[in-house]
């Protein structure tokens, strides 16, 4: 077998056969085929995508070339739990402590990706002396006795993907459906969970900019997952508008908490039941949906999920104390307000730019070496629909550099669209994908 | 100015700015760009084309990453003449003395190439003692004194396109137009020549198999030609069956002689007659090219085509001799005959067939390494329209090695359509392309 042959074959719109796919990406693996073929062949895919079939066999090569994280050793039905990413999504935070409290095990990998603000691993780094690397047999010993451990992926989990990835991300290849949902489901199979809920995004400040690009996505997961035998379902969410509140590592910290003691925002405590109760559905610890609302709100209501919290920061070497007093989580030295220019009310909001704006604060990282200011960030106090009158505070800066503040400043009100009428919001829960 | 944008604008379809073009390939030759962002650059050139403009500007920036050949020492208007290649194809061996034997000057710069056949470079090398590396000084000393010389092209002549090339070769992104006629512009504006004849071949033995093809890639070249100032002309002619009868490089050599005796092949000594009349047209040695047509035949009547072969030999340090006694080129030890297996007659060759026969042999290069065999080859008796008898020899094939021999038989006997009724054959000339 030639690569050549392949990407040929790719570039006339064939369709690559498993054994070609396992070919193709055992031989990246060994460098027996050099990173020039190999993106030649990912912007054939490109143009000509990739089928079901290809799509899957390219997943399950992927998640092979590494670590397989065996869980059997945990009992009971594991659930994993994804979202594609947005501005201020902190439900993982929220999240895993609420199905944790009902009695199902999150054996949990997290990234910590570059963008806007850090990645869950990074957000949870606000607890002092949180650690998010735990070894594997602690990581599994936690999920039995707590039933929740949220970790740093491990260096070996899906290495095809991460090298392909970083080959993308320098070849304009990286926005393409089956590479897309071949990337994500490659590291959640080798994660070893049994069922998967997907959290897709949707709107300005998501990569899929289109619910029927969300949709076609989900779909592709989906049928990824439930294919190779693991129980998978998709909600597609909003993100028209940053979820919450708070954007910034510590800032999103404290909106989960609150979150959690049933204060939070409605779309975040929302979005955490909903997907909350397909993860129980999945994991068939309820033969409902609205059984596993009801369970999840419980788990709010009585304080469980927000005790989970706390065992999970203790259990990971945390300072659980900073769970119930947040005075204990970073803080900026600097909270800079920002006040409407006019009457009116808020039309849209470029969620996205919002995101650039937090990362002009300090938030996420530029390059992988880069380091995050947890303390900063921002809390909206306007979002799209409100009304708001000339002076009025639509946000507050939170930071430690005046110049970041003024730059951020900058880009954050370039991010709201005031208008005289008031514009309609999508629903937060935009559809759900099972196959 | 950052590659990765520059793939992502063509690959969404934009039109790369001349600054943008000049700017990848210097970054790619001085290695600031990476082979594995070039080749998904090509791909998305596959898949999305180049514009006339940026075809231009492709051609320009590669014929300028070398040396640009300097030709105002010889005088008058200098023409050079290029063929996409085919099979039997020994053009150059029998036009350039031509078109120099009536008084134009001919510097021309011939590659080796990978193929069926060595390229016009190897052929002259059955000239005992012939040599192909010439200085630059003696090149243009031949030119002045002889109006001919025919050399190897130096190392630095359009390094661009080779070191592209090289990539294309091994990332399926040969067969895209633009590329190819950028890549054959490149070496033809660096060889300094004022003015271009092509001689563009379509049909099974051709790398355009249609008209179609052909027109669309000689268009590319010619606009190219004319918008860099070199009066740029392309004959589209027929490669749906061998050029001649001869296939080898030694047996070529002693074809393109008969032919300058007057003795040759009919479509060889027509197409060299009409390319001939198009140099000399470009060339403003005729005001038309009934005119050309005539001197062509002329040179030919008068023999002194034949010797100004014999001039260009003995210039470059062969024997002269063989032009005469073609006894002194090196010959086969075996030589056998391919018979016909029943009446009919020839409806078809497939003529990439004929090629790969001939590369058994051990005719042409099947890596940069290889060693030819210049003796080896094959004579067609019969072409396409030819009636047959069982047991008629259609073919004699030339070698030193009977495994190779049966070897070619095979391929060979597959080559050939034996069919009941003549079909008819394409005109040797299937069009004129001047803009």
């Amino acid at each position: 077998m030639r690569m050549y042959d392949l990407i040929q074959k790719k570039r006339n719109g064939g369709i690559l056969l498993p054994e070609e796919i396992h070919y193709m990406i055992q031989g990246y693996m060994t460098e027996e085929i050099p990173d020039y073929q190999m993106s030649a062949m990912l912007m054939a895919i490109y143009f000509q995508g990739m089928n079901e079939e290809e799509t899957l066999n390219l997943t399950l090569e992927m998640a092979k070339s590494g670590d397989l994280l065996d869980l059997s050793s945990i009992e009971g039905i594991k659930v994993d739990k994804h979202s594609t990413g947005g501005v201020g999504d902190k439900t993982t935070l929220v999240l895993a402590p609420m199905v944790a409290a009902a009695g199902i095990p999150i054996a949990k990998m997290s990234g910590r990706g570059l963008g806007h603000t850090g990645g869950t691993i990074d957000k949870l780094e606000s607890f002092p002396g949180f650690t998010t690397s735990l070894p594997e047999e602690t990581f599994i010993h936690n999920v039995n006795s707590i039933k929740l451990a949220i970790s740093g992926q491990t260096a070996n989990l899906a290495p095809a993907d991460k090298k392909l990835y970083a080959l993308r991300d320098v070849t304009a290849t990286v926005d393409q459906k089956s590479l897309i949902a071949a990337s994500i489901m490659s590291k959640k199979l080798a994660s070893g969970a049994d069922a998967i809920v997907l959290d897709v995004k949707t709107g300005s400040g998501a990569f899929m900019k289109t619910k029927e690009e969300a949709v076609a996505l989900a779909k592709t997961m989906v049928c990824i997952g439930n294919r190779a035998g693991r129980k998978t379902t998709a909600v597609i969410s909003d993100m028209d508008q940053p979820l919450g509140y708070a954007v910034g590592n510590a800032l999103e910290v404290k909106e989960a908490i609150e979150t959690l003691k049933g204060n939070g925002p409605k779309d975040l405590t929302r979005l955490c039941i909903v997907l909350g109760s397909h993860m129980l559905f999945n994991a068939k610890a309820v033969d409902s949906l609205e059984k596993g609302e009801e369970l999840m709100q419980q788990t709010l209501t009585e304080g469980i999920a927000l005790k989970k919290l706390a065992e999970l920061v203790h259990a990971q070497g945390g300072n659980e104390q900073a769970v119930y007093d947040t005075s204990l989580l970073p803080s900026a030295a600097i909270q800079e307000p920002v006040y409407a220019s006019l009457d009116g009310c808020i039309e849209k909001i470029y969620t996205d730019e919002v995101g650039a704006a937090s990362l002009l604060l300090g938030c996420g990282r530029t390059t992988k070496d880069s380091t995050i200011d947890l303390s900063a960030g921002l809390i909206l106090h306007k979002k799209t629909g409100d009304s708001v009158k000339k002076g009025d505070i639509i946000a507050v800066l939170h930071g430690n550099d005046t110049s970041k503040i003024a730059a951020a400043k900058d880009r954050l009100l370039k991010a709201f669209i005031l208008g005289r009428r008031a514009s309609g919001t999508f629903p937060l829960i935009r559809g759900v994908v099972t196959e």
